[in-house]
């Protein structure tokens, strides 16, 4: 792929993606809820560093986006609970390329 | 892997990819550099859409993070070329998986 390097259609494509899952959070959520639907405080827990306010806006995104489903629990009180759509599993081999890069790199360059 | 969803050590090399990658330009001036090596104004170019503040910026953030080099030769007037390093190029298959994704994904969400 990369000796295609500069075709305009890939290129496209590639910013359709970096736009859905752009800034540091998007996939980390992504991750956190791969495993099990999760309520907020969970999701904030396991993400770590990130703000209640961020988390929100980035929850909203993402189920604009189709990544992740919200839903309302008739409890007392009433739950609420975030999972992954299978648009979201879709994004499984970009995450754990990233997984496998971020080991390399933190072996190449920040452990240096 | 999303399987593992959660898993402390794989949030961290995640984080750790996403923070040398961040932003909606650092791959994809990657990708404009994997075909051959470039001039800043064709970089500018194949990206699109990008001020040449930000690009100077994204440029100096991925040099140092050893994923591109920047060469000056000595011609009058003098040029300036970067290339990706070898690095730089293992992310190769990270940024294949979000163009088959980025299709996907116009494809299911962008293009209803």
């Amino acid at each position: 792929m990369l000796a295609k390097g500069g075709c305009p259609k890939s290129m496209l494509s590639i910013k359709d993606a970096l736009e859905a899952v752009e800034g540091k959070w998007k996939l980390l959520i992504l991750f956190a809820l791969s495993a099990s639907p999760k309520r907020f405080k969970q999701i904030s827990k396991e993400v770590g560093g990130i703000t209640d306010k961020t988390l929100s806006k980035e929850l909203k995104n993402l189920e604009a986006n189709e990544l992740i489903k919200r839903e309302v629990f008739d409890t007392f009180p009433p739950t609420v609970e975030y999972s992954i759509t299978e648009h979201g599993l879709s994004l499984e081999k970009v995450i754990d390329e990233l997984h496998f890069w971020g080991l390399k790199h933190r072996k190449q360059v920040i452990g240096k």
